[in-house]
């Protein structure tokens, strides 16, 4: 691309009709949710790797967790008043054979399965840091702690644009600690972050910004420069793709979780996430749809067949 | 344990008790939802990649799918006739500020917030292999087709038995083809499976099996013998535990989504499917909970650092 190209929602459905043509993804009838083919998996898996090896250290803690979590953490964290229209909420058959009948007729006629159902106890990861939170209660030690998650997240956006995904994998490092260990961890692992995707031959912007606050909302995120994102334009220069964000969450869940460090005061926490599936829709964009025609070295450095 | 130890809730909830103290899992409030600590989360990946270079195949076709999957797949496949109890359908916020005022008044006061939300169009994958059956649609290679598949699996099923746990990992391999093909892929994984396990040390049994259908239902599998389970003695001899099934379905996917061998017929499938976490439990019930003092040869196999 010379020129810059103009965003359209054309310009990202062309994308998806050229990952589905190559069967990176393979199609649902349900845009957002793809199947991954062969090469995707082998990217995300190669991905994976890579931010083990660049971002682990000796005293990282390391977390894998299921997709759902408990709806009592998500309330505890305001999520219903931040991002209610974006949370997957989990609900369940609990009747028995009479209503078993009710249910299947409600099925075979295409009625609202919903009278039927009663909520669960568990939402839908909407970020991974969430299963972090509760397990830092208590005092930190010295340095604090630095914890590795991946999860599979939900948010409910449906979208052509293949970047934004209904169910996609982030991985997040999570620390808590003194303000200056987490501001220090959120701004380091911007440059960090920078670098790692440099060596992936992305080319990454920094910019504020703020979370989709659901309705009028707090709109405050990137006046106080909590939040900054990698950007990288995918199928775009003008409306680049956040690919990776920094968040620096003050004492929020410090106070939430009662996580202290060892002076008494209420930890601060900052998050750093990688979009797997963005880094690799990313990587696929720049270095072309045909893994075996990929520079030798980036196809080591991912460990690709 | 020399004599055989007989099946007490007792004997599996002191394994959880146990899990839980060596911070091998991590509890959440809700049983069967754990967080997975460093050490499972290497046998996780360790036990992976040696089913990988066990299974796969030059020909087998990788998917790695969501945790969710369209509801219109699962109501096709007769989820909702068989283990309605089990599955776990979607719902979420589909409304604007004033509705948001209601349901934050619900959260608030503990009310029921089914009915501030919307059934949505996915559900939680209760098996990996319902992913795979609309990829199948059309006509065969003469040798069939074999696909590999992992997924997060849920299944409403809340326990203190660790075994069982409300979200876990599946791997299968589903081949579709002739009937002799799928058979012959059943019987030959059931060996196969068995070896693999032994190479782990874990000594496995074959039973004939039947699904746990809603209600007075069906329970006409194992009298078919249609699907096989390996099992293995994790907390009690008496009550071993299934880690691996092998399931022939005849032509019943083959028919509902129009997969066809060469000569036009409908084909016929198998899938074996793996328990992961219900494998390294295995592991670890035979081997100990420190890795450190397993054997070398395991630890090399599974890639232990
Ligand atoms: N709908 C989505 N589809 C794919 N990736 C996403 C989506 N939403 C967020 N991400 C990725 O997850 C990262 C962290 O998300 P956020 O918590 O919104 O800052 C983003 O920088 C993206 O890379
Ligand atoms: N609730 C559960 N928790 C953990 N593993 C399970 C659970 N249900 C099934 N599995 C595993 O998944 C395999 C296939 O399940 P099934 O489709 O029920 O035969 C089983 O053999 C188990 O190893
Ligand atoms: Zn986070
Ligand atoms: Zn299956």
């Amino acid at each position: 691309m010379s020129a810059p190209t103009p965003y359209t929602a054309t310009a990202e459905e062309a994308y998806l009709d050229r990952l589905l043509a190559a069967r990176l993804l393979l199609p649902t009838n349900l845009p957002g949710i793809y199947a991954r083919g062969s090469a995707f998996t082998q990217l995300m898996e190669g991905l994976e790797r890579a931010i083990t090896r660049y971002g682990r250290t000796e005293s990282t803690q390391i977390l894998r967790c299921p997709p759902v979590l408990p709806r009592s953490i998500v309330e505890k964290c305001g999520y219903f008043q931040s991002f209610p229209n974006l949370l997957g909420c989990m609900c369940c058959f609990t009747g028995g054979t009479t209503e078993h009948e009710a249910l299947l007729s409600a099925v075979d006629s295409g009625a609202d399965l919903l009278p039927h159902l009663e909520l669960s106890d568990v939402v839908l990861a909407p970020a991974a840091c969430y299963y972090v939170y509760p397990y830092l209660t208590g005092t930190l030690p010295q340095a604090g702690k630095t914890t590795d998650i991946e999860n599979w997240c939900y948010r409910h956006e449906p979208s052509l644009n293949p970047m934004r995904m209904r169910a996609f994998r982030m991985r997040e490092f999570v620390h808590a600690g003194t303000p200056e260990q987490a501001l220090g961890f959120r701004d380091s692992w911007i440059e960090r972050a920078q670098a790692f995707l440099a060596r992936l031959g992305l080319s990454a912007t920094v910019a504020p910004a703020d979370d989709p606050f659901f309705g009028a909302g707090e709109r405050l995120m990137a006046a106080q420069t909590l939040k900054f994102e990698l950007l990288i334009p995918i199928v775009s220069d003008t409306r680049p793709t956040a690919v990776m964000s920094s968040n620096y969450h003050k004492d929020h869940f410090g106070h939430l979780f009662d996580i202290r460090t060892p002076d008494g005061a209420a930890a601060h926490t900052t998050c750093i996430g990688f979009g797997m599936e963005r880094i690799v829709l990313a990587l696929l964009a720049q270095h072309g749809l045909q893994l075996s025609k990929w520079p030798t070295a980036l196809r080591e450095h991912l460990g690709l067949a």
